[in-house]
């Protein structure tokens, strides 16, 4: 065979990339075992039928040719009110180019903000493909590491230590975290904003759960002093409105990187669907009614989850601001997120995401997705929370 | 601003891109002219509606969600059955990843190929985006140039030189061909295969037109002596099935280079709609019944329009074996391709491509898209033709 790059064969960083527990219980399913699966961030619900039918209607209607590649002129209009409704910097369509979900914003954010072999900087824990997103663009993914009782906030020195060690382009964070369910708070913002114009980095900034938010205020840095030129915001409806599937999203960026990024598209997509282009219109459209019915079971959950967690005292948990996930803090039980994550679905047929998945700095945690009924998160929580007692009983023996 | 990368500035190579009497003439049709517009590969037809009723019946169904990134096992194996049909190779679902259109095929195999800096082949008349998508993985893009009165055959001199001299790890070629409309012949394509084997080049072969042959015999040289380990196709129901703005075609390789595409593919477009990829599934088992319609109305075109030119000898042309375009030599009327598109759009609102767009060996040429219907299409070519030799008169007098 000839030779395959070594750019596709190395994305994960070569060790395991901790989705063993994740396929597991896929297996386990597969099998008819009746797991519980809080792995991973994908909805209880489909998407909503009147946004299925507005998609259906455009398709017959005829828009089954190609669509503009930076985006209808429609739906770049309607995200660029949006943000500027959102975030009182004036936005333009010629701001906004739709992109194929938010993961593919990612990959582009960076092949646009970054030359080959240029460090990266994104924070630890991380969403499950940031590192393999930053090498795919040939990029060195250098992280940031937080801590739980920080709240796994990054800190600004760490960043500014990383951007003068490795003379880093670019920092991506993700604002409300996955996995951590944390908002950033404005002072963060600001320090990181900070950070990012006197090491002259770009600042690559994910919010694709910013319709989630549980406390405190959603902020997007690009709002901030001197950010506006050198942020470059995903969005996406996949979380927003429970159309992961459709893979829909955004980026938003000053003009010159937009035009660049159209380029870039026109060679590596050649734009999105048309008719689910009209269909986040129509969705977009009818945001106040559809937005609120997605996220409310999530807020609720969230509740539901921190009260069954206040029953005990062996895991702790930094309380989500925001976001549909709940980190736990399991390491009373002297166990490894993952070797517990294992345990428990050996034991009681529930699924959770070992924190290494996310990053050295989730070590000794658990994310669980707030992404089944009321009734059935709670007593997996509780089983959660009696298996790690048992398990810190005999560790504090031990 | 931050700096925005050299690698996404500079796609198109810095000169035109040669789609200017393609936006002026959409320009004039935004503004109520009634122009005949034969410049993009876009069916006059639409997708069918019983394709697109299967999409919605998927996605009412639930099919919303994340779908798996390789895609769906149904269509992976739809697609590995059919190539197995059609070329003798046997091809397993593991050799198959759905992707989100040719395009996205198309720079996904290049960055399977090779490494940032390496050089990258293509043949010479190419599909426009060609350069640019090399460029957009990083790769030197070197062209082959051919000669209309070799019908735009690549020689394999030609390509054995380019190989050696610049140590390339790849050759892009494209038949059914955009925009000559040659069908490749066997024995080009065993002179190719031998020279990917001799210079240990990748080859990647662009099979987007592979259901709309006119004469001759599609070949896919995958299924030539040696070159199943060292071929990456990229195949599409754009063309195929009138599906250009869904979206989605396929990769078919070796399976150690789909193990790498589909970790790429989690870092930058994480998977194709499950909705669509049951849309293609429903498409692939009734493509007995719906290829035929699609094609048909190119075939009859083309025939159509060889038997206008043959009533006149201003115009040159080689006979189209396949696609859905017709190259016309206009170097008689002493104009460049650009030129004569102008003056056509101009003066007789008859818009067709300069083939200068599609590189240096179609200069003097126009690409004429079948696109319209017949007669309309019978009128604007004898409109072509009269006007080609009302210039090519007063050429001669000068």
């Amino acid at each position: 065979m000839a030779q395959i790059s070594s750019r596709i064969l190395n994305l994960n960083g070569g060790g395991s990339d901790g989705w063993e527990v994740f396929l597991k219980a896929r297996e386990m399913v597969a099998r008819g075992v009746d797991v519980t699966e809080l792995t991973i961030g994908e909805h209880d619900i489909r998407t909503h039928s009147d946004i299925l039918d507005a998609m259906h209607k455009s398709a017959i209607a005829g828009h089954t040719g190609y669509a503009m590649v930076p985006g209808v002129d429609r739906l770049r209009q309607i995200v660029a009110d949006r943000v500027t409704r959102q975030t009182g910097v004036p936005t333009r369509p010629e701001n906004v180019m739709i992109t194929p979900g938010g993961q593919a914003g990612l990959f582009a954010a960076h092949m646009a903000a970054l030359a080959p072999g240029d460090t990266a900087l994104y924070v630890d824990p991380y969403y499950a493909t940031y590192p393999g997103t930053l090498r795919a663009a040939s990029a060195i993914p250098v992280s940031i590491p937080t801590r739980a009782r920080d709240a796994f906030l990054p800190s600004h020195e760490t960043i500014r230590a990383a951007a003068q060690t490795h003379n880093a382009k670019s920092l991506l964070i993700n604002s409300p975290n996955n996995p951590t369910g944390m908002v950033y708070p404005k002072e963060t913002l600001q320090e990181i904003a900070q950070a990012c114009q006197d090491h002259d980095m770009w600042l690559i900034s994910d919010e694709v759960y910013d319709t989630q938010i549980w406390a405190g205020e959603h902020i997007s840095p690009r709002a901030l002093a001197g950010m506006q030129e050198r942020t470059i915001v995903i969005g996406s409806m996949s979380k927003s409105f429970a159309m992961t599937g459709s893979r829909i999203g955004w980026i938003v960026a000053p003009e010159p990187l937009i035009e660049g990024l159209i380029a870039l598209a026109t060679s590596t997509t050649y734009g999105v669907p048309g008719f689910i282009q009209d269909a986040a219109v129509f969705a977009l459209e009818n945001a106040e009614r559809l937005e609120p019915e997605i996220a409310a079971p999530f807020q609720r959950r969230r509740d539901l989850a921190l009260s069954v967690l206040a029953e005990q005292d062996t895991i702790q948990a930094v309380p989500p601001s925001g976001a549909m996930y709940l980190m736990l803090n399991i390491r009373a039980t002297g166990l490894s997120g993952r070797a517990f994550a294992e345990a428990l679905l050996e034991t009681h047929k529930i699924a959770v995401m070992p924190g290494e998945s996310f990053g050295d700095s989730a070590a000794g945690h658990l994310r669980v997705a707030l992404t089944v009924a009321d009734d059935r998160l709670a007593d997996a929580l509780r089983t959660i929370c009696s298996f790690a007692k048992a398990l810190a009983d005999q560790h504090a023996v031990a």
